[in-house]
């Protein structure tokens, strides 16, 4: 049988909840690869457990004997190490894209789905958590947690606009990345699922260009069974 | 003797200043194809210079008998021309992406460097064509000119923040597309040829990456001489 990588990944207060957008993009990455992968679910308030592999963030990736800690460098791992399965970025100018297309999803649209799903992400998080996400974001936003729950509604709507190069990009082919969905793909649809996992309703409208493209991506890769936990 | 393509593309009062960042996306495009060019200036009051061509645009590209109108559709039509020289997007993922930010360069980044540089852009056209400019950019943002003009300063901050993933990116590698430019640096380098060439000094900072890395770009492809007037 062939060997499962495995994966430390952030969790909520119910383990199955796996909220975390650079997790995603590693499972998306795995999965088009048609590697299987058998995920480590970890607490904010758990880092001893990947402290051994020198790293205090997910995710963290495990294969035969090599760590691999951040999602870019596991992409570059993955595509290095795996050659001869689907690419992730089909040559240098789609790799040196991903780059900057992440680089865009960690400055822009991160910080505004954070704020537009602040209390449903603090909802999903293990009491033991709570206290460690409050005081990181409150010094990363610079107010209390409750002034950011207040303002969710102007973030939504502020998202809601930043979203107009991906809806535009999908109205004139099928995936950000073209024809065939690739890592720039991996790296957005990982911010929709961070949504998609803390938030019981939808936050874009129905008809979306978004969530189409976003389930497609989902049953795509997630249908196979190719992820469990170790 | 090679061929020359020919474009039309806007010109301020001063028959130099060739600002259109859209034209710019051409301009590099050929070069890095190695093409000569030939430019042909128009006003926006001069568009009926391109109406045989069935485009109120600019640019519009000629090259033996075909007529190409649209920066994306232009840069497309030279990939497939010109297989055998220099490629602009090294194959579909670099195309998708490229796709994408020039989504994310029209509706984000155009809009604020409009609005930072938008008296030096209405100092530096033509006298017939502010009367053009003036109402429709009026009717494009809904407020008179001046107002504009007063906002500049907002409009200078916020651009500089929604810049972030393209200092981020040019940390890690040395263009946009990765090692070496190709499409995406040329759409987003466009952008900044625009505030270049229609203002005096420069509007970023000393010492950043963007001036280094759009001067490298620059350099490379305008000092060849294979662009001159029709």
């Amino acid at each position: 049988m062939e060997h499962s990588l495995q994966l430390y990944e952030l969790a909520g207060r119910d383990r199955v909840l796996r909220f975390s957008p650079f997790c995603w993009r590693t499972r998306f990455a795995v999965a088009h690869k048609g590697l299987s992968l058998r995920t480590i679910p970890i607490l904010f308030s758990e880092k001893e457990k990947i402290a051994p592999y020198h790293s205090d963030r997910v995710p963290v990736l495990l294969d035969r004997g090599h760590v691999i800690p951040d999602s870019w460098r596991i992409a570059e791992y993955l595509e290095k190490t795996y050659p001869d399965r689907p690419s992730l970025f089909h040559g240098d100018v789609g790799r040196g894209s991903s780059c900057f297309i992440g680089h865009w999803t960690d400055t822009s649209l991160h910080p505004l789905i954070l704020r537009s799903v602040i209390s449903d992400i603090y909802d999903a998080l293990d009491d033991r958590d709570r206290e460690y996400f409050r005081k990181s974001r409150e010094a990363r936003f610079g107010c209390p947690l409750e002034q950011l729950f207040s303002e969710a509604g102007e973030a939504q709507a502020a998202l809601s606009k930043i979203l107009a190069p991906i809806r535009a990009t999908l109205q004139q082919q099928e995936f950000l990345s073209g024809s065939e969905p690739a890592y720039p793909d991996f790296i957005v649809c990982a911010a929709f699922q961070w949504i998609r996992i803390v938030r019981k309703g939808e936050l874009l409208a129905i008809g979306d260009p978004i969530l189409a493209w976003r389930e497609k991506i989902v049953t795509r890769y997630m249908s196979t069974a190719n992820v469990h936990d170790a």
